[in-house]
């Protein structure tokens, strides 16, 4: 439980109102309570602002006079949450001390301060930093390395050599390291490349449940500093992502490709392999990258959503564009001559 | 083994021919003997009928007269042959008891007729409702809840506090509970929001293999009861589902929209975040839902599929659309004055 | 360490230069050293080659001119990599012998030479082949079987039943054989429909890391010989995939569809169920498949990507398309008259 004031402080924000009042938990504006702090940051959820019961409102200082009761006033609300959430939050830590279940190689080196959970497997010259929380069922592999303050949810795998930085969060389900989808063609029959490569996770990375990154064909697949994966994406061998990169769920980057740093890739897209998005780009959800972005900007490709009979006729008709834009032409050609 | 009098009795339909006929198991028509049953639902397969070998097949009763063999008539043949198959279901059930090798935290509460497979995990606080079966390698979080009679298949992980319903089964590979994709920005870096909601499933819901549920960033992800999802789909955090909707595989939802009741999404769909999708709602495969759609009907989106050559010059065309329709305007113009 | 000379030999390649050259490893042009083995296959990299530091390199003998070191000349450099980085692969070979945690239920069958890692829980009825290697926390489900020389990574899932042939390499987080999406609608609830086929999958197939393939409702799901699947790939229930076949990442296919052999299906397709594909069908990335194809050839859908203010004008005159097309015909008609 905090005062109103001490997390002002916290976020460098005006406060408005009694700084003294007790603070114990975050909600959104229209569960939040008296002792709860909302916020407002989305102009969708401005109408919820005037019947709030919270307890106090952050948002932006040209909304304050809307505000019915006290307030903390900062330019980015959003980031707000996310700093008061933090002080506030009562997410179980991780269990400390090793299981004895836990089944670590003779050869593996487990900092003293690192948890294990039940049944996790350390295999031969992996290494284990300080402060790592490794799940139930998590599989380090073959000299692996985890940097320290990490932290890996149950059920997570790791290969042979792959390397983790400082403070990562991966989600339960997670494999890195896998074998790059790589085959030469011998007469109809495919011959598997050995991916000789491996993967670096930078530093601050996290990647949400049931992601593959592969491991690099010759080179490493590398992803970079302050990157944040959501679930269910397909990184392939030898991507590099760059810093704070930041990538919603279900979308897929084919080999050899680089992303840019500080780009936004929404849910679903699929970026074609062996070409180079520049910094700051963003991508729309579902769209197919088929070629090099070589400025900031933002793209989307496909066709937007209608009805299903209206759609329809839509389609055929995109069947008969060529020969559409072909009469166009021809008709101008005999009325302008 | 039944006789065909019983079947039609448990199934509610009329039996045309030998009610004493055995029956051992269901097959589909072109492949059933004499001792099976088949059904005829798909108008495909209407062809394979005459030349069945099936000892019975469940059908409309307008296609009595076509069937060679024995036949129950019913309006839903395909809910018949869903009725019939669990009758003669031979799968093996979960084992009993509790493996020697599964690990349950002393706070944890496991009903006695629970069953947990060989290594699985069960976190402090946790709760294993009645005839539970936990399959092998599962992971049931601290404070996680599940209902009686439900069945997690091997390798499912459960994070702390998410709460399963009863009768729900989830298929090998599913995470529940992982964090939403919450981050704020601050000058160029993600600050992380903490996930402080859970994920509540009701009752009666089936969750394929490798899909993840992500749990609330202050409120709860919520999963109606009887709600079907296949494999490998995304549900972001807030999201709410209604009862009996049914979503296809690969399809990923974003946050904190809602989707209605006795909705049926195809595969590969996108839903963007904060929509919401009324009830009885069908959304084609891989359609990207781009806003809330307010009553029961179809939509989809994207172009069709076409040979590429083809396929190409529609594409060239596309960029030029707008360029097409202001061309088209000037000529009704010129035409017209 | 392997002579340039005998690597020729072993590839089929005419050597140029010094044939007593002591080669290594394996490295991309940029980054060789005179150690190393380098390839040219892709012509974007041929640029690369004046400047390469590889002891030598493999390329197709149109460009040996170009090459400014030791060369192995052959039609199909990529082949030649192929070959050559599995005769210096380095990456750690499964462990031998059983992990004194493997759990075997004293009906399953274990060949001796067969690996069992940590934690792996082989189920009863099982068999497990010669040279099997089981990684980590795997399940292999009742009954199921795994043929010679076969490997699973870390963390892989095998229902009851279910059958995997000789030399297939599956990664981790794959699960094979959970429930095919199956249901019958009984006023407004789903009735489960019990999946008692079961998935085979040949010799010789490679699957990536959290893919999953259901078993069939009645007949089996069926992976043909040397197909390879990438990551995230989702298989429905009853399909059949041909021999050779390679898809991509995050492919998702629908039940009951038949995939001839020798395709390539790219990353992201959708293929929708009860249909049939021949033998050498290429499908583009994203594509939706929506029809049966009859005859080898390339396919695609979409709209190709577009900056996001032009694309917003297509998609607008999209929802037109049947309006254009109607008013083009009515101007032609005007001036044609």
């Amino acid at each position: 439980m905090l005062t109103l004031g001490a997390i002002a402080e916290h976020l460098g924000a005006a406060c408005r109102g009694d700084s003294g009042r007790l603070i114990d938990g975050v909600a959104t504006l229209s569960s939040a309570g008296p002792s709860q702090i909302a916020f407002l940051s989305n102009p969708a959820y401005r109408a919820q602002l005037a019947a709030t019961k919270a307890g106090a409102v952050i948002l932006a200082p040209t909304l304050a006079d809307e505000c019915p009761v006290d307030a903390l006033l900062m330019q980015n609300p959003y980031l707000g949450f996310a700093q008061v959430a933090s002080l506030l939050d009562r997410s179980p830590p991780p269990a400390t001390g090793c299981h004895g279940s836990a089944i670590v190689h003779p050869t593996a080196v487990v900092e003293p301060s690192a948890h294990l959970g039940p049944n996790c497997v350390v295999e031969a010259g992996a290494y284990v930093g300080a402060n790592v929380a490794v799940g139930a069922g998590c599989v380090v592999g073959p000299g692996a390395r985890v940097g320290a303050d990490s932290r890996l949810w149950a059920n997570v795998t790791l290969y042979h050599g792959v390397r983790i930085g400082e403070r990562c969060i991966l989600h339960s389900g997670v494999v890195i390291g896998s074998d790059g989808f790589g085959f030469a063609q011998d007469r109809g029959q495919w011959v598997k490349i050995p991916q000789t490569g491996t993967v670096i996770v930078e530093d601050e990375v996290e990647i949400g449940a049931n992601t593959v990154i592969d491991r690099g064909a010759l080179d490493d697949t590398r992803i970079g500093r302050g990157v944040k994966l959501d679930n269910l994406i397909q990184v392939a061998h030898n991507v590099q992502i760059g810093e704070n990169t930041a990538i919603a769920g279900c979308t897929a980057i084919a080999g050899s490709t680089r992303v840019g740093r500080n780009c936004t890739i929404a849910g679903g897209v699929g970026i074609v392999g062996h070409i180079e998005i520049a910094d700051r780009v963003h991508v729309a959800a579902m769209t197919l990258v088929t070629k090099s972005i070589t400025e900031a900007g933002a793209v989307a490709s496909g066709t937007g959503m209608l009805p299903v009979a209206e759609w329809k006729k839509s389609v055929a008709r995109f069947r008969q564009l060529d020969d559409m834009a072909r009469r166009l032409r021809r008709l101008e050609a005999l009325i302008h001559k």
